[in-house]
């Protein structure tokens, strides 16, 4: 595999005080990694003049593609051109046709331009030689200069708008110029742990030259990857072998979600769902309605979260709760037969448990039961996760809607090979 | 404001990658400003001894104090122990006591000496001259010693770990090395932008010598930070005057959530609040349920989505919705008020709106209507958001929590002063 050695500079004070996580270096490394170009430096830098020009010197060192992000805005804070300009050695330029750009998105956006700071036109400079990279969702540019034979990119700061220059403007140019594309195929499991995951792995499936495989494990989802810098068709029968030796535990591909892998094993059946949430307060109904498009199929949900609602709600008998609990696998079905029945949906989907920091019902932080009722019947999970508050939420979605795939997809199995 | 230089390297080349997000950085900054330390130099590495020898001394040019996080642990990429030693100049040695630490750990856990991979030895070993720093939750010990000068940390990666190690024996050090504690106070507001913050409070505040004030703003929240490095009583006017500046636009201070403040007002008022939610799709339900112990307070909710589920679950008159449609502030009155009456609770609080990526109803993505109804009344609020599906929702459930705080603070007034 061979790939450019690449750099990524995220700027700004707010990185390094802790205000804010750099989100756009993982994003970029993914995405970089994707058209042949490896990230082997990447940091962040304060707006400081001296400090960013030593970083963008220290980046050309190690890598011949160098992508900077933020630092583009109107304000005296903003130092990324002048930085770039200064090691390139080369004035910057106010640009005419950045200028007439500018002033046409102020009156767009209904602002008066002579209400503006003068700072705003510095977004119409650019360094000598650079190419100006239009921004299709906000006012900053970016732009790319060559400097002693590295290929630099500016890129403005916010991730949606950072993510947009990219696409349009860096991609291509880089998979060219690396003359190697890298392609990644992932399967995404549930229900299973990493160990297992690999063991079943590497007992089945022969690694092609020039392949490796990788495990990312969490919130109870176990990725499987396998990368490529050679043809994409050297992938498919270890795919394949991956796939076979995963079986039900796979649920998706690459960048499938959970709620819309299930919204289409619903949407194929002609099918409805809806949820009754207690432990995870909405948050399996927030990751249906996370996806686009999923109101043909998910109906809406009972957050049941004071023990009465339950049976007010969605019409858990008060014996049960008496003789088992609200946190109990006979709650947690009867509350997805619930929310089936209250919402008229063919599905229901039910969470209940500890989420903690203290035990309920003298049973531990982390004992969660999740349910589904369907047509074909109704099933029930019982597990122990660990972790605070915030990962036994996430865990517990995980789980609710791998039970539901399941039970979608194999309604004549029990969802679980049990032991 | 005195600090001293402070460097954060995260290792692993799975940061690179971007597989995870590098938010060790970023509590590592926040941290380290608290007892004193700047942080101008912040990077990444991949598991590489020469790369890793390299940042080490790039970190050490730019910082006094250099932490590194990850990379210790039991495998053949975990290098920092010999990048650090090599760094030095000096070898690594086995330490017995860390060995018996080791097999302690490794037995409490069930497992069995002779199964484990020789590599897992590794953990004793430390660059001569340090001193280990015992990880009160995971097996890898940290280290810290003293090259020319400079204190290097190393730290594991796993960030439940590497922040208890830090808590347990990096702060006092640090403080007691930079001999200044940085005090730092935030106000945080809602319902208002970053630029009206400023203005307000840059009319009001005048700022003692030595006193920093900052303005950071994201999914519809301004925060107002005041820092010094001098006694923290110099904060208490300028903090004061900045509340009054704002005024009911201030809903918290410090680490505060608007769930958890929402909770502890309907506490004092020994009222409970229900939940109704379209767009949002039960987001406003977890936030509560985010919050340990508020189960006294937070009754449960009904997500929505579904047009006709507004009237079956919610009571919405379906007059309302064939008249002003399922995205209208009447439809979010009637959903707030059916919470209030199904759940049985004091207050009620609704979402509806056009989350994207398309119009819905000849209504544009980012119409907005959130309502709340309570024993003095109801109200609602019209917004219209910028940004995509996710930026929409999450500023949606900034918005109705903040009108429930301002009718739970200011029952008398309409909730806010429009125009």
């Amino acid at each position: 595999m061979t790939a450019l050695p690449g750099a990524v500079l995220a700027v700004g004070d707010e990185l390094l005080l802790g205000d804010i996580v750099n989100g756009n270096a993982a994003w970029l490394g993914a995405a970089l990694a994707g058209c042949g170009v490896q990230v082997v430096h990447s940091a962040c830098v304060g707006d400081d003049l001296g400090r960013l020009g030593v970083a963008v010197r220290r980046a050309m060192e190690d890598a011949s593609v160098v992508v900077l992000t933020g630092g583009l805005g109107p304000t005296v804070d903003d130092l990324t051109r002048e930085a770039v300009a200064a090691v390139a050695g080369v004035p910057l330029d106010r640009r005419p046709e950045l200028e007439t750009r500018l002033r046409q998105r102020v009156s767009a956006a209904g602002q008066v331009l002579e209400d503006l700071p003068r700072a705003v036109w510095k977004q119409a400079d650019l360094p000598r030689g650079a190419t100006a990279l239009d921004n299709p969702v906000g006012t900053a540019p970016g732009f790319r200069i060559e400097i002693d034979g590295r290929l630099v990119f500016a890129l403005p700061g916010p991730p949606h708008e950072m993510q947009a220059v990219v696409r349009a403007h860096v991609l291509e140019e880089l998979a060219a110029r690396s003359g190697s594309r890298l392609t990644t195929r992932t399967l995404r499991c549930a229900g299973v742990g990493e160990a297992t995951v690999a063991e079943r792995v590497e007992a089945a499936v022969e690694l092609p030259p020039g392949v490796t495989l990788a495990y990312l494990a969490g919130e109870g989802i176990v990725r499987v990857r396998l990368t490529t810098a050679d043809d994409p068709a050297v992938l498919a029968p270890a795919l394949a072998a991956a796939r076979r030796a995963l079986g039900a535990d796979v649920w998706g591909d690459d960048d499938d979600t959970q709620a819309a892998v299930v919204g289409s094993l619903l949407r194929q059946a002609g099918h409805t769902v809806a949820t009754a949430e207690s432990l995870t307060g909405g948050l399996v109904g927030a990751a249906f309605c996370a996806t686009p498009g999923i109101s043909d199929v998910y109906r809406g949900g009972l957050i049941v979260y004071a023990t009465d609602s339950k049976q007010s709600l969605a019409g858990v008998d008060p014996q049960i709760l008496a003789e088992h609990g609200a946190v109990s696998a006979q709650t947690a079905r009867s509350l997805a037969a619930g929310a089936r029945e209250v919402l008229a949906a063919d599905w229901g989907v039910a969470t209940t448990g500890v989420a903690g920091p203290d035990p309920q019902e003298g049973k531990p932080v982390g004992t969660v039961h999740v349910a589904v009722a369907g047509p074909p019947g109704t099933w029930d999970l019982a597990l122990r996760l660990p972790g605070d508050r915030e990962r036994v939420r996430n865990r517990t979605v995980t789980a609710a809607l791998d039970l539901l795939r399941r039970c979608l997809q194999h309604p004549d199995a029990p969802p679980y090979a049990l032991g």
